[in-house]
């Protein structure tokens, strides 16, 4: 008997009960850290069902990636800021990662969970990991990685003749190893990540710069 | 009532136990795969309590260090053969590797459980690390790295200028990443893994090479 009243009141239920179980996620695992939460803490909180919950996230994981999923979007929407003139490539890359270390420093046990979920479904799941949101995570900074190397090209920072996705490839790998590392320090300070950071962007930007023939 | 000879007799027992355990991990982990395994059934292979088998190993990721450490010590000697004149650096950095890829290769599903268990005690124990065998291979991969850079710089691969400790980082952030997105294939080929390496160590070795002032 679905009428299109109906079938809004519907959709709107469920985007509602979406949501309480997205906060209820968010709440209990901060308090009780990734590990120790249980999706049936989750669903009590949200006031569904445990087997409601499933219908809407397959598993822990889905429920951390939807935890970072508007967090990381800001992030990413901060990081393409419009480049400066004559700032250094290293600069330039440290200006787009510092929001993201910004991001992890403020719930370290939480986001060391989600960084490792990130690497291990990139790791664990091959083709089936589209549609993941945990998953996509990675393979989209990448992108994002590869874009902004390309725009350094047009404005002259990182030579033409470096192949974007290489050249994202490296950034990516770096990033990816460090952060890591960083996020295994019991209180992980965003000025000593990205120092490390720093330091080996700096020794990576000398390959993108331009050279002479 | 330890006589000379009973220490012996009771150190040869104690080793022999160890041998036998080490044997039965390596058995069952290649049959089952690591997440399937359990120390009991190891124990039982082993024809030692369960109790005893925690007196030599503090956990299932332990046994799995041992089962690799012989392997990985033949690859680290095997990766430092003497340099050739006018080889690129870009192949010494792919000779450096590939033993351990072919490693790798040989069970990817006991090799991704052991490159993962490597990370996670990585990031995961901060200074409790020291004395796990599984935590050391990676400090320590970044040592031996940090020497092939030296060695290279004598020799005039790598510009002097650079410091080896930042160009070990780069060279070993870029391996981490790669070797975990590769052993998630799920037949892992040594030929395309050591591509994918290659072409980003290439853009990584402009970095390191002499460049005019």
């Amino acid at each position: 008997m679905a009428t299109p009243l109906g079938l809004n009141l519907r959709e709107k239920g469920k985007l509602e009960r979406r949501q309480r179980i997205e906060r209820a996620a968010r709440e209990v695992f901060r308090e009780r850290g990734f590990d120790a939460a249980t999706t049936r803490e989750i669903a009590a909180r949200a006031g569904v069902g445990n087997a409601t919950l499933f219908l809407y996230a397959r598993d822990k994981t889905q429920l951390l990636a939807w935890v970072f999923r508007d967090e990381l979007a800001a992030v990413n929407e901060s990081a393409l800021t419009p480049l400066t003139g004559d700032e250094p490539l290293v600069d330039r890359l440290e200006r787009f990662f510092r929001p993201r270390y910004e991001l992890w420093a403020r719930d370290p046990r939480l986001s060391r969970a989600a960084v490792r979920a990130a690497l291990m479904a990139n790791t664990e799941r091959g083709e089936e990991r589209d549609g993941d949101p945990i998953a996509t995570l990675w393979p989209r900074l990448v992108e994002r990685i590869a874009a902004v190397v390309t725009m350094n090209q047009r404005d002259g920072a990182i030579d033409p003749s470096v192949d974007p996705q290489v050249a994202a490839r490296l950034v990516f790998d770096v990033y990816s190893t460090e952060v890591h590392e960083w996020l295994a320090c019991p209180a992980p300070s965003v000025d000593d990540g990205l120092l490390q950071l720093r330091a080996v962007l700096a020794l990576a930007s000398r390959a993108m710069q331009k050279q002479p023939a």
